[in-house]
């Protein structure tokens, strides 16, 4: 509909994930017509970070050099290993400041449907991480979906080994909800792992 | 939270209209990890965007030359002038294929709040537009909402002269909405059922 080169904006923002042509036409317009705002260093960025990013060696965190800052780290315990999918989800833990071992970020989950086998995941890195016997706890901490529980009862089977722990984040109702939104599973899974606080 | 260029790309696109924390970061790793996905066509078009595109010198129009394709067609009737606040409407108008007369971009509304008025738009050259007489009627199409009203009703004042009809937009359009969200049907009927406020 537009010409030249504001089309291929256009274009090009709807490729990103979650920007629909009408959200890219917004974007495009501002782009073109806010004076003082400068696309320079987004376009710098993009052009760079392919080529900065690279994967820790140790635990397929995002890195700039070739172990993560965690990794590195020496205030972190290194008998706890919490496995993740995602890079994103080490921030979101970081986040809680209740972690303070390693991670191992498997890059995925185990998806029949997507065609992601254990073997498409940082599953074998993972066990030779926990060969020389210094980790003691493994804590499973996939997403709470088919494909993350998939993968958690995978492992869980994969890594019986004396004097390893393996654990599974708590499922229950979210902190600051209210009890009667929760759907029946969460519910459920609450009722299951109900602790007892007083007898 | 992240290391260096990501958490840089992650601000740069939550620096986007419309584009939150979350989507930034979304962004950013999909295009960390999807290794056929090539950003650097995006990253160009960022860099060369703003030298390329200029705004048409009659119409005011998003253009690559120094007047818009629209305002160069020499099917399109100069008799008839469609005054819009912003370029996206004049696709949005295009996409109806109602309308078969030129255009003139205000760039945005009268809108005191935001301290822009009637000077910080581009009426002057509409009204220099409307001075030798070819033009009959004046449409004007600004976004159903305050601030399009009230140009429309300060354009209403203004533009008395002999033999110029002055149009407005049927309602039809949504009232509070923006012009450009409006479905083709719509925009369509609102055209057909312009109404004469002064003649």
């Amino acid at each position: 509909m537009y010409e030249g080169i504001i089309q291929e904006l256009i274009d090009e923002l709807g490729r990103l994930p979650g920007i629909g042509p009408k959200s890219a036409q917004r974007i495009a317009f501002h782009i073109l017509q806010t004076e003082t705002y400068d696309v320079t260093r987004l376009a710098e960025v993009l052009l760079e970070i392919r080529e900065k990013v690279r994967f820790c060696e140790i635990c397929g965190n995002v890195a700039e050099e070739a172990t993560c800052s965690i990794c590195r780290d020496p205030r972190r315990s290194p008998a706890t290993i919490c496995v993740v999918e995602e890079a994103k989800d080490v921030v979101a833990i970081e986040r809680t400041r209740e972690f303070r071992g390693l991670y191992h970020v498997l890059g995925g989950a185990i998806s029949p449907i997507d065609g992601v086998g254990p073997d498409d995941l940082r599953i074998r890195s993972l066990v030779q991480r926990l060969a020389d016997g210094v980790v003691t706890e493994v804590i499973i901490a996939t997403d709470p979906n088919l494909e993350g529980e998939a993968t958690a009862t995978y492992l869980t089977r994969l890594l019986v080994q004396p004097n390893l722990r393996v654990t599974r984040l708590a499922s229950g109702l979210p902190v600051g909800g209210d009890l009667e939104y929760a759907d029946e599973v969460t519910l459920g899974r609450a009722f299951e792992g109900r602790r007892l606080v007083q007898h």
